[in-house]
């Protein structure tokens, strides 16, 4: 981590979804950068953006999330200089930024590298940073992200994380937006080796089979979040 | 941070205590310690001292905790060179350590400065590592630890946190044991400015009316829990 980065992991406590929002700051210029904020967490993350003297630049999803508002919308409200930025194939009508593979984010000298992970779901996005990487919903600890919803593929999502993600140095951290069990943090060495789902070994058939499998409910929330969140959180309702 | 220092942040999910457990230890060792391990993530934390490849040599608490039973001695039992350490003047019969102030522990060439922190309870103990500070329930994001239950004095909470941990740089970061706000970390500089129970500013007379206007109803758990972490966890019935 460089040593102007300010740093910081949040917890969706007060919407119940347990998503991480990561906040990045250079410490130099203050200038900042806020990856899945939700909306739950506007009063939060507004005060403490003001608090640390930040200025905020960029609002990053990572996807069109199923379990949560974003905050997106709500925060460009309150920093007019924020520029919301997604990916994926879906052209959102209120993201001022369409990320393509590589789209670059500066903060101060701060370079965040966008590196499209599809699979999970066709608008899934990771952001290096110096060190780390924010996989979503893509690349989980010890597992990844389901892929029976909102155009996902098991085979797309083999190939972003072993043709991706699993190739970024050992040492790199790896950040995802939820984790069940109370981690926080792992690093790709890691999961290269001990992903359940998915391991440096894994070949495309065994993960197809796996992913195939998986019987999940279909979240509650889905119906009522994803046209908000295809609008970056913007609605007359909420 | 030092570059060959392994840090993982915990949270209790599984438990529903939401405590945060601390893993840190020296990369080129190995040797490892556990702050404010909770039971119920027992298996969690053993998988992940293994996957890691980790040597516990200690195994810390921040204060005898009532909302969770410790992992201490459950710990101990896989990891037979673990020492328990507690601070406070209770002597604990199962602890291998009796915290005094200034207390150090080593793994590999890092080193753990213990803090003595009474207020909150009078076995309050915090942890310095390198730039970092592990405040247990006496210094948390914005707010602290009550002070009416288990001989907890104000005043002594007052002197704790201003005399000792207000000391520290600024940029010291600041882990505490819990967040219920979706915070997992701040600093001394953010603390000193804004936290709404004690800032810079506030004066001892102040502190104590706050803390004892305080209306907070008994933890559901204490009665159960207290005797078992006086044991450090180890009990007949659980």
């Amino acid at each position: 981590m460089k040593h102007n980065l300010i740093f910081r992991q949040l917890l969706d406590v007060k919407g119940g979804s347990s998503t991480f929002t990561y906040l990045l700051a250079d410490e130099d210029t203050g200038d900042a950068v806020i990856i899945d904020p939700v909306i739950d967490n506007y009063s939060r993350d507004v005060q403490l953006i003001d608090e640390l003297g930040l200025k905020l630049k960029f609002i990053l999803e990572t996807h069109i999330h199923v379990d949560h508002v974003t905050g997106a919308g709500r925060l460009r409200e309150s920093f007019h200089h924020a520029q919301i930025a997604v990916g994926g194939e879906n052209k959102l009508a209120e993201a001022d930024i369409q990320i393509v593979e590589g789209t670059i984010f500066e903060i101060g000298d701060i370079i965040i590298e966008s590196i499209l992970t599809p699979g999970h779901t066709n608008s899934c996005v990771s952001y290096f940073v110096s060190g780390m990487v924010f996989t979503g919903d893509s690349l989980l600890i010890r597992s990844c992200g389901r892929t029976d919803l909102q155009d996902g593929s098991s085979k797309d999502l083999y190939h972003s994380i072993k043709g991706k993600l699993f190739e970024l140095l050992d040492t790199t951290l790896v950040y995802p937006a939820h984790d069940y069990d109370g981690k926080l943090v792992s690093t790709v060495f890691e999961e290269k080796r001990f992903n359940r789902m998915i391991n440096q070994q894994t070949t495309l058939g065994v993960f197809e089979k796996i992913m195939g499998e998986i019987d999940m409910p279909i979240p509650e929330k889905m119906d009522v979040v994803i046209p908000i969140n295809l609008n970056c959180g913007i609605s007359n309702t909420i």
